[in-house]
């Protein structure tokens, strides 16, 4: 039987905490075909936040150290604050949205991160979507808006990643949906050269990924990110495409596939 | 047919922003038999985030007055910190939370309250809740925990009073269940005399509702309340119990029922 297509929508605190850019991207997400899915950030607000409330915010390698301070902020920021606005405008938008946090019907269970050279605090590495609960809530015509918060089952919400709990969320829909997960980016894609916006690497598979790592057009922290992309499709997702929050519902960006002979 | 039993309940600020009050609230929340809704308040939480941010509080007749700066810490406090931990509090409880404002799913319309004598800015009075969305989302084994804050359709977050949505949600849910609505009040129950904890009136009717207040016993804020009370039975809630957090489950408290020749 085919599945039915289901568009997993990640989208950055950049676009989401502007007043301007929200409006323009909840226009493009509302008109997205079928059945969706939105995974937001909130990681700047968070910070400025922080700041006046005389909270010092600190990140190791990218991640937010979250104390038990920062944790009432990313709690208060990115399920109240960033997520209600966001419901609230795709409601006048037409849309039946729900907000949730991984604590909300249990839809993403997670454990603290095990301290090695880092405490990062209450920060969680995913265990678990409840795919089933997921799918059955879009079946009945919600759109989930979710926030960066897991929880561990025992009473504690967790600050997890947006980037990890999309491709969490897109693998366990993927049992009951034809998934493309969408990463919006700053940049239009994966690019040849960041300097020329006609570079964009349209295609990437195991196979080409690897070519392209060799050549040193892929380097950094894009390695991570489309290593993390392949294995989402590797594990079930259709496809994953990696495009700006203005070319969102176009044909434009990346498009990473499961390697043909897979 | 017999309707299923649902119990509201709608608890204060008070119990949910303090860990051990919360923490036994939680306890004997979650071992009420049958279907439940919660409705919580988080007033005191968001005057300390607001006076920790330098936004000055300002209430009227018991009411907070909602500008922009004001409307985005209710929203974090209610929505995000209060809402969130009481939903994985009850997830580590055993129970299937789902944390909602009125704009998640559209549950709870409103409109921003006319300006007369007082502007009380993003301040909702309640239009409509959508109780058929509700009982489906409690008819498949979730438990809605529900932030005081609605939305007007347009893409606006409201401030709405906790007594009001919880009065507002067991009407909706009249239809489909056998509501009963507890107000966990400070006190345990309404008294002949405050000070005399033996004292409690345990039926009020419309009918002893007019004695006690010809006889000076409820005066003051007290009136409003049991008017909507009683106005919620006169709408199909099957009865509303005021009782302290301390014992909700038992059979204490004080019991508004319709008039019995009404």
């Amino acid at each position: 039987m085919m599945k039915e297509k289901l568009t997993v929508v990640k989208v950055g605190g950049k676009i989401v905490e502007d007043a301007t850019a929200l409006s323009q991207f909840i226009g493009r997400f509302a008109s997205l075909e079928g059945k969706k899915v939105l995974i937001h950030g909130g990681g700047r607000t968070a910070t400025d936040v922080a700041a006046r409330l005389g909270i010092e915010t600190r990140m190791v390698e990218g991640r937010r150290v979250t104390d038990d301070q920062m944790l009432r902020v990313v709690t208060m920021v990115y399920a109240g604050l960033v997520n209600k606005n966001v419901v609230a405008q795709l409601a006048a938008a037409g849309l039946c949205a729900v907000g949730l946090t991984g604590a909300d019907m249990n839809v993403v269970r997670a454990h603290r991160r095990p301290v090695k050279q880092v405490d990062y605090g209450w920060v969680g590495d995913v265990d678990s979507v409840d795919g089933q609960r997921l799918a059955a809530l879009i079946d009945s015509g919600i759109t989930p808006i979710m926030a960066p918060l897991t929880h561990d089952g025992c009473g504690h919400i967790l600050n997890t990643n947006a980037d990890t709990i999309a491709a969490e969320v897109a693998k366990a829909l993927a049992a009951h949906f034809d998934v493309t997960l969408t990463y919006c980016f700053e940049l239009p894609g994966v690019m040849r050269d960041p300097a020329d916006p006609t570079s964009i690497v349209r295609h990437i598979d195991s196979t080409t990924f690897e070519r392209l790592k060799a050549e040193g057009i892929v380097t950094g922290g894009m390695l991570p990110k489309l290593e993390n992309c392949l294995a989402a499709v590797a594990n079930g997702v259709g496809r994953v495409v990696i495009t700006c929050a203005d070319s969102l519902g176009t044909d434009s960006g990346t498009t990473i596939c499961p390697a043909i002979n897979a």
